[in-house]
């Protein structure tokens, strides 16, 4: 039986995601890859407590729809939003963002990025410690 | 607790399917709606069990993503594919097809609508009782 705490499993845990770009631990399952068809990449996104992803920007725009667990998103110069089951942002083209699980708790989403003809993701900075922990 | 019977249940119901589309009872709750900046609708469909939708296109292409229960996806021609949770389905642009729970399951997807500048849907014949039971 599926739990809110293996959610997560409907989809195979997929493959650890690039150091380069997150801090933590981090598992990534495509669901669907690139293609010049429906120009849509979308992915299961497991983060484990502490993790997150870079501040990046999405030509196209991206859409998450948090699944299990508990989040953290930041846009540039915003505070940064709790997300939890069944929780959906739109991140608007060229928006600088991160995501990722909060201190505590794993946090699973599903990210959708549509029209990559555009381009797919722009990687910048790393978010620090003291940018994480501005929650408090 | 969430379980697999009540996986839907971290989105909203939503509203009833209009009745010229679907057969049996159907819930859509809109999680992303149409926009030209995205260019993607997304939806959180609950079929019943037996309920399904009219044959249809789309001519952006569609991508099902399976949460919960036992489903149908049938392709003009081809023969219909069981879907469970976890399962993915990428519908491309103008190829006729139609979606719906099992005759004895409920059953939850995600859809998602992706290139919506191209259009969103054009729905036309009902599936027959003998198209839907053609799984026997």
């Amino acid at each position: 039986m599926n739990t809110s705490e293996n959610y997560g499993t409907i989809f195979p845990k997929g493959e650890r995601a690039p150091a380069d770009y997150f801090i933590g631990t981090v598992w990534i399952k495509n669901l669907v890859p690139a293609d010049d068809t429906l120009n849509t990449v979308i992915a299961n996104v497991v983060f484990e407590a502490g993790a997150r992803n870079n501040w990046h920007t999405h030509a196209g725009g991206q859409i998450l729809i948090a699944t299990a667990g508990i989040g953290y998103y930041q846009e540039k110069g915003k505070p940064i939003r709790l997300m939890r089951a069944g929780d959906v942002v739109k991140i608007l083209p060229g928006v600088l963002h991160w995501h990722g699980a909060s201190r505590d708790s794993e946090f699973t989403h599903i990210a959708i990025n549509p029209n990559i003809q555009k381009g797919v993701v722009e990687w910048l900075d790393r978010v620090s410690d003291e940018e994480y922990n501005s929650i408090l």
